[in-house]
């Protein structure tokens, strides 16, 4: 199987990678062909025989052709300006976001000759915005309250168009917030939820912008790769016309975060987190969604964490060796 | 007030200037510019000094910018490629639809110094596409089934994102189909709706592409023309951040337009209607909406006919000069 993965660079796109390059293979098919792109070249995994990174940006007119001119037969597109940059820099946010999106739909479609991939595009629970019910079922209208959520919601719509006319098998899924994200704080507005988290189990403060009480929805990044692989391999027929599909996940808010935290690394690393309220932050995150019931993604086999506890596990055994480290109190 | 009107050299687009040219006015401002722009240069209605036309191309760069130099207070949103057209040449639909679109508000927020006009964009009620409820409240989530629908659901997005921000003062408006329209058809796919009374009234035949019992949503061009004033002039604080409404009309099936068309102009006009059943036509037609619950438009005080016998003798009003002509049987 040949697969082109967009913001290969990023930290979902190099899991990703990771996992692609353990198994060796997607649904049952060897990788022939795993092309990364980023806007600065990505890593390879350490199998690098079937993987490929180069530098491009997908909203520069010709490098998506030349990216899809292989025929990949899936493609998994992460590619995206996050929320608070794309809140800040209007014009970025829509480039990258939306014309970048297009172009690539488009090169796709200019190909012809009956290429027709299944194409996985990364959404966000971010086309949600206020009001909107306690819990969010599958017939609520996508209303963002946000660019980069305006954003995701035009792609769906591309992807659904796109798919209906039979240039690609287009499947969209909203990921939760990636919690507990690795890595240094990112630019999007919802960093803070895995940062509360992570620093204190590396016995460093972490800055906590909004109040204890706000609740949100939660995956780890191993259940995200897992919904990626399998929205690129499960059979598409059952959507029907409707593609994007929210993704399962875990409710809770950041006080319950917190509980978790101490229950699992004490006293200490909750000490570590500085409360410094942020009106910006606050802003963006009081539009974001609390809670959901995605019964269409767990009918179709989609499956995540069940708990905070499970998500800080897999934290700790994906980037910690399996260790708590002990905290400096 | 100054007012610009794309897509002015349309059936809505005439009718709306003809209106302002006999108002004199708009919410009581007297009119100081009105300028009409469209691919060929509208004509100008009797009332001409503060009118001006001009051909212009949204979707090439440069002319959005030009039309809006004059800072218009209030700009009305109708320039599109039609449903069948969209359907037929993808790439002239998302050009003229979506880039267009984009482009106007574009030079809308980078004007900058403060100006923040009111926009009324002409949605349509195609942005839904089954499967939906047998009657549609203002709830139900938008998932076209072609692509003029898709091109207008992104222009709703786009609009409610550059209100947000304080770019423009955002209203959509979800027309339903208008009925009856005058002169020749047009390349909608829902032209039939108005040929089949329209013709008939004239003693000419008219195709049915469809079967009788199609249920459909409709209101007149004057109907329209009312929402578009209504919308320009509306206090928009209570439309919150869902800028964009479904407008009222009336539901009736293709065999009740028929027997309200005999009611007023006998079996001879009626005889004049041949089926000649279209399957891409048909396709086409099964994904659009039969009926509506427009609760947040009627409470924001829009209306439209209550029969489809109102709508028909608005036709014969408008457009006959109050006199149903006698039908050569």
């Amino acid at each position: 199987v040949r697969i082109l993965i967009t913001g290969g660079a990023g930290m979902i796109g190099r899991k990703l990678a990771e996992r692609l390059a353990r198994d060796g293979s997607l649904g049952g098919s060897p990788l022939e062909h795993v092309l990364l792109v980023d806007v600065v070249a990505p890593e390879r995994p350490a199998a690098e025989p079937p993987f490929e990174a180069r530098a491009g940006d997908l909203a520069v007119a010709g490098v998506a052709p030349e990216l899809t001119a292989g025929r990949p037969d899936v493609i998994i597109h992460l590619a995206a300006v996050l929320s608070a940059e794309a809140e800040d820099d209007l014009e970025k946010g829509y480039r990258v976001n939306l014309d970048g999106t297009r172009l690539l739909f488009e090169a796709v479609r200019t190909q012809g000759g009956g290429y027709r991939p299944r194409v996985v595009f990364a959404s966000s629970i971010a086309v949600f915005g206020v009001p909107f019910p306690e819990v969010i079922g599958d017939d609520v209208v996508p209303a963002p309250l946000t660019s980069y959520g305006t954003q995701k919601a035009i792609g769906e719509l591309l992807l659904a168009d796109y798919t209906r006319r039979g240039f690609l098998d287009g499947v969209g899924i909203r990921l939760p917030t990636i919690s507990v994200r690795p890595g240094p704080p990112n630019r999007a507005a919802s960093s803070f939820f895995s940062s509360i988290v992570r620093e204190p189990l590396h016995g460093r403060e972490a800055v906590l912008p909004v109040s204890d009480d706000v609740r949100h929805w939660h995956a780890s990044p191993r259940a995200a790769v897992a919904f990626l692989l399998h929205a690129a391999t499960m059979d598409t027929d059952p959507l029907g016309h409707r593609r994007s599909l929210t993704m399962p996940g875990v409710s809770v808010t950041v006080a319950e975060q917190i509980e978790t935290l101490r229950a699992i690394a004490g006293d200490g690393a909750v000490a570590l987190i500085r409360r410094e309220p942020d009106e910006s932050v606050r802003r963006i995150v009081a539009t974001w969604p609390r809670a959901f019931d995605p019964q269409r993604a767990l009918a179709l086999g989609f499956r995540a964490e069940r708990s905070f506890d499970e998500i800080i596990r897999v934290y700790v055994e994906d980037e910690l060796g399996g260790r708590v480290p002990p905290v400096a109190a």
